[in-house]
């Protein structure tokens, strides 16, 4: 039985973590942090009554230490780090949620996130959690940094075309469009039902953080220097993101092809799935599948990828990552 | 034409109320007030982009009093009172849409709202604004306590049966369910779009302030002591309030009577229908319009109505009393 | 491994069937009928997509025999029963979704389903699947009705009070607010999104087929002749039933005894959460909970209760009852 | 008083229409046409009851003659166009929501519309009714060709950028989200609530039958060959449409600079309103507004506009080209 504790507790992430741990017959919960509530966990969750006995506590590395193998943070940028930084001193593995382990310099970092990076000496080597394209990484890793949830949607369909040099790597177009529990649970005039219900809007147009995620990480996987425009959109859903990129191909191809292509790219990989229909983000709600198709349109090549932001697009790609590190098939609790 | 001015114009109500205002043909909104913002009112309000050139200002009973023949107050309760009685002494007459000057008696007030009332020489003697029953009282006030959006819902369909003796005034049950605007703009948890999106749920069960408003009111229309249990519900929607309200008949009475006799009671008022069908809220959102229906069943009377919380149920309720207060038609702006 | 098949598998009830079946250790599913489509599964739920690979086939009792030890009927009615009595007589166990066999006489059926009932002998004999109430009756059951969503939601709160006198059998009021995906996925103006996002509305009103389901089943339950009105709503949610029950106790009771009693009766029962706040339909859905709380307001007692009407309203329900009737553990596939 | 008749009075856009027509002081709605229905409006149409006291007819073009100065024609293509040539006839003046009159050349609608054309002669001679651009030929026109939706928020802000050629005219990806109502409201399974709700998709990717519409009108405002890619998505929402479109600059510009030209060239029309903030679809919803913004991202210039797609995606731009057809202000009833 592993040993697992959760920071940052009261979010949205962690209580879809909690419940698919849940249901990991080889994961139990220890621990619960946060640094505002000190209640019972489910006084914070009531879905969880019943479910899970523990307290939320004061973040203490070595106190969770005695009793986890491994802790999840679902912490904010930078302090996700500070105690990340402290946990991996003691020896517990962490799969990070927060973006401060994902980029590959602290400058990137400083940039797009506006503060200095706590642990630069760490950014570039840490495992980043998209198993199905760093999944050698993954299994020995003590720290996990688990991918932001628009990255999944983008990275996935573009990492094989890119690869293959089917597709520029410059003038991509990201055009994505996410539920409102992507954007947390602390209460916000913009998250607000009567803001956002019954509207759609763009948001940080040009200015998203995971732009440069996408790019670095891209970069990565490929070997290449991709550029990419990033339109993020909110739409009047609790969950889902549905990406659809735009790219220019270096040659002639069909859809067929692209198809193709992605299907032995992904064979293999329990929870792509390449289908031929356009997939809408209710077919993955609640699962840790991104079903991803294409299309050409007047030589543009189309990539669409519908995921749950809050499963494959977070706690479900952490339980995937964990599954990894600790020797659990991949697919245990997410199927 | 007359000039009016607006406190606490950074809410739905007052939104609401500005977007009917712009289409009176009779009213020009001179001033908006808000305690937090000073920046242009479009800022706030997006939707008001190039329709109103106002910027928020700090309260001021003289400043306004030269600008407006009329203020409606949208600040919370006591707040409001305080306003209301600094704009009267100045000869401005006000629509009040707090609490404040609902109810007939200070001991209530502090019972319900836990505050005591900075004005409680008033209370009692305020026009309740709901022309269908309080119409004659209306025109000559200088101050109205525009109704609590759910009494609106509870009162109309009640009355004529409580003032014909044709139910009980006890056991009354006003079981309701409204849209999230009704709990106003200022960021909460229990508001947030992934909490109350896709989800249901009762709330403030026997405890909701507008509980003794519709005892009181329907008191004061029919001359009887009524007794009210309230059940308000949050319904994943921006506006709309359906009442079921069950009541025990006096004597026997069929369906066709109940609606003849509420027909006969709202005839000539333009904004009460009595239908056949089972109205849903959306047949009166965006208007000023009540769709009520009756029901018999083994022997109990359900009375059902449909409102926009923030036309009929407020900001559509205000401008009707404005109209009554300064000679307009009923239904300016309001069709 | 137990080899299921599934009737009508088009519906929003099968797709939740199969879902957890899935997850489910020994259950297999070997057949999938419908009545108009002979697609791939995966064609008409692409959310199935790479995880049942079954295409719809007629129905044929001798042919689904040779492959299955249990079926499950998500048929409308007269049709489900049809097809019950020739599975039946083949000796293969079933699960009837609809409310053909709910019921204790042919006559009340007749009344209220305008068919007059294909298997009138089997009608008062049949296990209803509701194990909290009736779990003697389901592990030998070869037949089991299972209840309709709305039933569940009014009888379990009920119940225990009404076994223990403690409310008046007479004047008992169950005001539900339902999702739309209860009312099916064949296209109709009224679940149309635009008719029901939105908006709120009463339907069926002292008229709906699941009232007498609910009077007879407490009456089974219980021993007692009931009397309920009930009104049900359609709430623009995809899933959830949340139903306020207004009962008239027999003697003064608080809250606390009320809860108290609900705890003891339900205790060891998996699946039903006695809890003290007010719940929300989202605290349970995808789950096979039911929330339950109390209120004492003015001498009534109010049962409030919060379920997914597709989990344990519908397909978790039937998996609960199927994991009785073929010895797995109560909770298998639905924690 | 201009007499108004309305073909097709049973869907969305009828619906819309006949609400500003109430609100409208020179028109007065004089007959209403189905094809299936033959009852009064208010029992299509609840909204409507108290409102209008007509009941749906049969088309008839010289029936409708006698009593219509103007008819709305809200019927689906080609059978629009034969009503229309009808009416003409009879010298009423039309403003047809179809798209049978909106495309250069028969060749064309044929080959996206899939039928012949009934009336080829018309096409490439009528008016487009997007007052914005095409303003001088609506006021003496016989017959308007009221816009689609998703043209109008893509036309109103590319036509200036590539009348002044300071965009490409190849290469313009335009990728909208649209609300529910747009698809109609004939039941389908893919517009059911529990379909599109809690939900978002791409559907007809390169094959939508508003791209070669965009792009002729585009031509057609502009002198200039343009290609587009468009993709349309379903959102789930009722009404409003966010496109945002992207394109390439043929020479270095500003965010400023774009904003500017934007401005001059809508100064004037009351509908367009160029912001600096990123509109929401909720701003304009309602409205007969469509609020337009830029910004420039990686080289790339970024347009963004909101409307809502019922009101200036349909009736509201249809009342502004009654308005100017029969010499009302533009705005009449509009604002």
């Amino acid at each position: 039985m592993t040993r697992v504790g959760i920071l940052g507790a009261t979010g949205y992430t962690a209580l879809e973590l909690i419940k698919l741990l849940l249901r990991h017959p080889g994961a139990t919960v220890t621990a619960v942090t946060s640094r505002q509530e000190k209640t019972h966990i489910s006084s914070v969750h009531p879905s969880l009554s019943g479910r899970l006995d523990l307290t939320l506590e004061d973040f203490g590395a070595e106190a969770l230490a005695e009793r986890c193998d491994c802790v999840f943070s679902c912490l904010p940028h930078v302090a996700s780090a500070e105690s990340c930084m402290a946990l991996l001193k003691t020896g517990v593995r962490v799969v990070d949620f927060s973006a401060d382990y994902r980029l590959d310099d602290a400058a990137t970092f400083q940039k797009w996130y506006e503060h200095e990076h706590p642990d630069p000496g760490r950014l570039g080597k840490v495992a980043y959690g998209l198993p199905e394209l760093f999944g050698d990484k993954i299994p020995a890793a003590d720290l996990v940094a688990n991918p932001g949830c628009y990255p999944t949607s983008a990275i996935l369909p573009l990492a094989p075309l890119l690869k293959e040099g089917w597709i520029e790597t410059q003038d991509i177009i990201v055009d994505s469009k996410s539920g409102v529990s992507g954007a947390g649970r602390t209460p916000k005039l913009n998250t607000l039902f009567p803001e956002c219900n019954e509207s759609i809007s763009a948001y940080s147009v040009g200015k998203h953080r995971h732009q440069p995620e996408i790019e670095q990480i891209l970069g990565r996987a490929t070997g290449k220097k991709v550029d990419v425009i990033f339109t993020p959109h909110l739409a009047p859903m609790d969950r889902g993101i549905l990406s659809v990129v735009y790219c220019r191909p270096t040659r002639s191809v069909t859809e067929e092809q692209v198809l193709s292509l992605l299907k032995e790219f992904y064979a293999g990989k329990p929870f792509v799935r390449i289908v031929k229909h356009l997939p809408a983000t209710k077919d993955t709600t609640h699962t840790n599948f991104v079903d991803i198709t294409a299309r050409v349109v007047k030589g543009r090549v189309l990539l669409i990828s519908a995921e749950d932001n809050l499963i494959k697009g977070a706690s479900g790609a952490a339980v995937q990552n964990f599954n990894l590190m600790f020797g659990y098939d991949e697919t245990t609790a997410l199927l």
